[in-house]
């Protein structure tokens, strides 16, 4: 019946793995009406640099690319026997329920299918023992779902059981399922796929991925970042006021960005009050005169104020540091948030100097993930999700819609998962943090 | 020079003094033009219940009144030789560079004042060895001042020596005052009226009653409240998002409030997607069938979700009791604060009940107080400076500017500060916020 | 059956019939639980002013006064057959949906009542030709509703045939109405509470007064307004960049305000960029060396932008004149709106004066009164309805809720439609906007 | 002295000309620290489809380029002798200030060039007959300016006399001049740079094109254009709520888009309550059974609303067709505008239908230009500026920045003015627009 087709050709210039796979060769007229169809040997360079181009072009080697999104002339799944499943897993981002949405209208009103059933909280809702039952989507059930934040379909983290969960598929009869969530996410979307693939299951899986970190790579964008961007501003005006509002006040937001500080980065830029943006990327010390700390004192002699905007997975080092050694007053070890962390070593720091502050501490985190996503964002999302549809009706699987060079693109999951995507130090958006904050506590290269 | 007028009257009906101190006589004319002065005899009846009037009447007692605020004809100050000085101590609250910008503007548009001065950090500003200079204030330095939060002027808590701030006053040869803050400020101010009178110093000493919970007696409405309760507006819709993006999801959200749960009820009816609503004036049980706890247990095995909006003065007790004998697991004392003290205790809870659930705490004081006022907020800020102003320049003195029955008023900082306003259990407030939540924790009278 | 109560005493002082009608006496014990019944003789007092008070009390007249709304401890209409329905009028106005979700609420939860039908497009869902079905409403269908604005129901202006709707009302078999509009749409309602009574049909008319305005006469206070207001906060900021981006630039903009210029004084207050407040109660003039077009074009000599708002009801004597005598270029009459009669006037004097200059126009108002209602605006509008619902289930009808010295009150119809309430422009609101703007065109008592 | 380098090489596959001119070799080092310089090599490819690249490949062709924008290791300018000025021209556009500001910041702080001039009111400030002084700009005074909408220099349509605004440059001594602006500005600036070179001097012409119209070609994106999408959802959204506030509500919402529909397309997407979507770039009938209002009939018969956004370029044909022959039934000749011309007909041809309905038409222009730019939009227009500064400071002339395929690149000014970017009516955008949109007026293949 279904007869994968896996190519595994390396590219031989970058040593990665772009090809995509099939469940088999499409044979069906698309009942699409009207479209431009993408024919199947479109792709998008993953180079954009002639000097590079041209080196490839003289050794003769073909461009390294990513297959074009787009709908097929040609589909595997028959729309009128497509049993459709979506589930959304891991923490919160804007636009969930736009990619919700857009699936569930794409399939009903372009493709004919009205047979699409939400998950309930991730990928638990596949696994029968928690009684989650199914829910039925159309566009009337999804119809302001856009309105909010959040997902309606709910959300958890971690993985299940794969066994199980590729049998409450075959049960539901599911031939396609979007799995929106991260780098979890998208591996427990591989081993589904795959363990469909062992069973003979005509079963296309196909990601959204969900990183409102942006740090997922061969992706140059992610739904939900750019209004979380948006929603750090109003955040950190108040921060600045509050450190305007007393002698000394520092105000410290912290923000999401476990691996990656694009969200930090991007805020101190949009919201230009930041004195200190620290990320996960650039290494800092505490201690010493050209430490961090001693900084801050100068600052606050300077200007009785600072702002500062630390990424959840900045300075790790220096709480492993400090694990072992400090504790506060009471004996108790320090806290392993790199926000609290800081907040704790400031105070601690300023009080030994007998340097008069006062301190708050801002996590904001739930009310940038909650909002629902906004504008140009709302949009990416409902093509991101339309490509998503496409893909899934040709018979592709394993595999997730990314954009890259302007173009939306099919991305192996298992390089969309293979490395997180960081920010480039040397690179303008790190430049221009360089250029808008203090930076006398970093070592430079001059 | 100066003779302190001091009316120490006890109202008979009430055993309150509603009278309002002046330095002297005014006897020059107000330079203001086109205005309708306010007679020195119209005053506020503090009752409008038509039976406590009635009574009255036939007892042919006087109707307990508040001093109508307004501008007068004839002044105190000549404004030929005044010197203002504006200080703001405290919190943060919307409205305090709206209150700042209009005294600027009133003294220097209505009054022809142009001497005034921006007190630096609240009362140490008046203390020599902070080394605070004093910044000079004119409708240029406080054009665009609204469209921030914060106070230009920056604040502190706690007062500062009386008798040096009273010098530091004379040297600066300052003959109104404005005092910008809640009821430790409101003291201060109080305490330095009196130093000023006992050294003959004719110091018009007027307050504008900050308090961003709302809970200040004798006024119907302070300013920054109404912007506070619409900032908690997408804090708790995303509260809600997040409560319902997971199993049996809990977003516990703590308001200002300590003595009052204004915020917190307002907050809870206006955005009613909360289910629980503490507030101090209510105590509530944590523990048994009828607790707290209990009942969150309860609805999550209804709806698998709770938005619980708690004030900080809720619970105290509860925290009282657990000081001396909760300890969590590490043995270490549990927290203070009521919001992650209830973050706690619900979690040990559910997990002893086996309920799986998942926890998200919001603390969003910084963001509901850090905005600056908006639409008929700032006009209410605009109003009160106005009157300050006119109070001040009329010769009044330890007073603030309140709200009455739809007119602004003159209040005695004694009466303003004698009790907080809180809820009335019983009216409708209170009533509509039960209708709206979850009370089968509570014990009300059927 | 029905056994009308009219009580029909003018008050001696006011002239004013302050007496609120019943449809007969109230007999069943209200099933709510926990509240603080409102006694009957619970009042209010017109006045607050204690000169009036006194001289009431001197010559032993009863002061004028409100009935208290409340919960009343006995009810005239039996839950258990109550029909109620509701009707929205006239055009949108900020918290038209609030409050037909709280009477929904209300009835439901409080009362018992689960017979509420919504009226499609106001009154013309009264009437059979227009096939209009009125829809059930429950807890369930209004839950989100308040997330909107405009209102659920739709609306129409306008009256329809008075016999005709009271025949729909009693073939519906309905015995309490909420009709929720302003002058037009009330007295509507009076006409219907009358006919009903005229067929002896036991049916409660409570109207809720609705008027973005905020010139209902006798409630010191309309649902609405303060989202209206906060609104147009972030449009006259735009007109001010707009004003300020080119050489001599004017920003028109033409806010709502027929009768009254709440609105335009107000967001001129809150937003201190306006240079000029043209409202209904203020007459001025165009021509003229002491007219607005020469202080116009003096303001732009002196700063090159100028903000004007302007209410849609100001200057229609201007109009008037107009409307005789001048035409266009093209011999056309020109506009009947006052924002573009000005603009046309404006460009015109300007040209001829041959100062070069760039008008913007703006009419924000459908975004000013289309959006959802926000913070204590909501509950303002829940407590309105809460009352609305208390008042009808007492058996009182022809009358709207108010608002007075601070408490809920029941208003006669006949007295909510008597008068328009207009700025007093010898009190503070106005002084304030002619302190804040440019007044030179005016004719101001010294 | 000065050296211009004009390269003309016509790219042979594109027969575009990619050359960008300088001013003369570079020869002084960078005073930049930490900076990773950009080769002068470093070229962006202008295709990034592999069959294209592949073809060029095989026949020995280069790949056409952009050359990428940033700090360059050698400077032409020495920023000790350099005197900078910005201008901005055209309607106002988001993030105007922040592009001052950046380029103000830049130009200061990492090359310590403290001459810069902002030029009042467009290309007009630089004709002394206006008499508009330049403003010297510092990072102080451009410190807040990104907080406000519109363009701190102010702005102007047209060009000016090209030799005269030479001669002030020489006068002032610029020898770096910033433009912001579109089409006219940027062939404004073109003129500039050719008459300097024809004068010999040494003046780099370096634009940041503007289009909130997202339409200038050879740049994927162009600043603005995120926030004004975002800015329409609010708009949208009310004209959703009046549509459906009244029987047969037509909300008609005009937006920017002269030839490009990029605003109208991706606001009905970002907010999907849009039934028409009206662009230039698609033309369509108003009469007849197949035509618009043909359309729209049914649309009311079946959802008693519907909302319509209509890019002001749209359908000029049919304008042109009327403007002839229809006029109202005064005789006067209908409005040239689109919108007004759309809801003139739309009223019409209802009124014949004996259809009844209201319509509301909004233009919301001003507010979505006028408004701050926000979030990642902000850090664009920082981008976007910086390269000016670097682009400037190299030597380079008569260029704009701009981005492609996720870079900055330089693109030269005949390039970027040489053709409009439209809507690709076969691409995702306007498939997903048809998809959520009503079709049945539009003659769609099959």
């Amino acid at each position: 019946m279904t007869n994968h087709i896996i190519t595994d050709k390396m590219d031989s210039v970058t040593g990665l793995d772009f090809s995509i796979a099939r469940l088999g060769e499409p044979a069906l007229p698309s009942p699409l009406r009207h479209a431009k169809f993408t024919e199947d040997d479109r792709r998008v360079a993953y180079f954009s640099d002639t000097r590079v181009l041209t080196e490839l072009a003289a050794a003769g080697k073909a461009v390294p690319s990513f297959e074009a999104a787009g709908p097929r002339a040609t589909l595997f799944h028959d729309p009128a026997w497509t049993r459709a499943a979506i589930v959304t897993c891991g923490g919160l981002c804007p636009g969930l329920n736009n990619v919700i949405k857009t699936i569930v209208n794409t399939l009903y009103f372009q493709y004919g299918v009205d047979n699409v059933f939400g998950i309930k909280y991730g990928y638990r809702g596949l696994i029968p023992a928690f009684k989650l039952e199914p829910v039925h989507l159309n566009p009337d059930t999804v119809d302001t779902i856009h309105d909010d934040g959040g997902s309606m379909l709910g959300s958890s983290r971690g993985n299940q059981d794969v066994e199980e969960m590729v049998r409450t598929l075959d049960r539901l009869r599911i031939n396609v399922l979007f799995c929106i969530g991260g780098d979890g996410t998208l591996r427990g979307a591989t081993a589904i796929a795959q363990a469909a693939r062992a069973k003979n299951l005509p079963i296309s899986v196909v990601g959204v991925p969900k990183t409102i970190d942006n740090d997922i790579d061969f992706t140059d964008r992610t739904f939900g970042f750019e209004t979380a961007v948006h929603a750090t501003g109003p955040i950190i005006t108040c921060a600045h006021m509050e450190s305007k509002g007393v002698y000394n006040g520092i105000s410290l937001v912290r923000v999401m960005g476990r691996d990656s500080g694009f969200i930090a980065a991007n805020a101190s830029l949009a919201n230009p009050v930041v004195n200190y943006c620290l990320v996960p990327e650039v290494p800092f010390e505490l201690e010493g005169p050209d430490g961090f700390l001693a900084s801050l004192a100068r600052r606050l002699e300077r200007s009785h104020h600072a702002v500062i905007v630390v990424a959840e997975g900045a300075g790790q080092h220096l709480i492993a540091e400090a694990a072992n050694t400090v504790k506060d007053a009471s004996g108790n070890v320090l806290h392993k948030d790199i926000g609290l962390f800081l907040k704790e070593r400031i105070a601690e720091y300023l009080k030994q100097q007998k340097i008069e502050h006062a301190i708050r501490y801002f996590d904001p985190s739930y009310l940038v993930r909650g909002v629902p996503a906004e504008g140009t964002d709302a949009v990416f999302c409902l093509h991101l999700a339309e490509n998503a549809v496409h893909a899934a009706m040709s018979g592709r699987t394993d595999m997730v819609v990314g954009h890259w060079h302007g173009r939306f693109t099919h991305v192996p999951i298992s390089l969309a998962t293979a490395r997180r995507r960081t920010i480039d130090t040397t690179g303008q958006l790190w430049q221009s943090v360089l250029g808008a904050t203090v930076k006398d506590y970093l070592k430079l290269e001059s």
